[in-house]
């Protein structure tokens, strides 16, 4: 899809970035995309990420279709978490993200790492 | 390259995304994607930008060498702007953000109106 400059791209591609953003969406998808993870797991997987900014991050993930709950058992609960089929259709983009991060890493330090 | 979740890949990604970050990187480096363009041309195609705003993204942009600036004349100064060729390597990133965000957005209009 080339990119015109009309609205409706510049519209689709902030409603990715409007999906994914913050710091944690990516981190919580990418991890997701290995295995479903139980709460506690995910937690300990992302680095410094409170109980509540996971909890809450999860829920947007849920509205947005790409994440899927499910209780494991109520008593303690535990709760485990996976993407959907469609939160796989984030895996290209993020893949795409790392790409151009990488070498563009690569680029700026190396410039840097020149003066 | 397959996403493992480890620290470089979610490095590689914020990078990308803070290159990206803000509401109006994407629609500058958009609307270049299509030509070299005056400042006053820019403000008029990206709709809400102030001059002040799109200057220190400008700036922005070219310390992360993706846009090149020329001075066309320096009384009364007119300067233009370009994709640098680096630059051009984030039109596949932006189309992928875009094609992805066109279907999410149409998947979850469609349910909304399915409700």
């Amino acid at each position: 899809m080339k990119i015109k400059c009309c609205k409706t791209n510049m519209m689709a591609v902030q409603d990715t970035m409007d999906v994914l953003k913050g710091r944690w969406k990516i981190h919580i998808i990418a991890a997701l995309c290995y295995d479903k993870m139980r709460f506690s797991d995910l937690q300990k997987e992302i680095e410094g990420i409170s109980a509540k900014m996971l909890s809450s991050e999860l829920k947007d993930l849920e509205i947005n279709q790409l994440v899927k709950r499910t209780v494991l058992k109520a008593q303690p609960i535990s709760v485990e978490y996976e993407l959907t089929e469609y939160g796989y259709t984030l895996k290209k983009v993020i893949e795409n993200l790392a790409d151009w991060g990488v070498q563009h890493r690569k680029r700026i330090v190396g410039k840097v790492l020149e003066n």
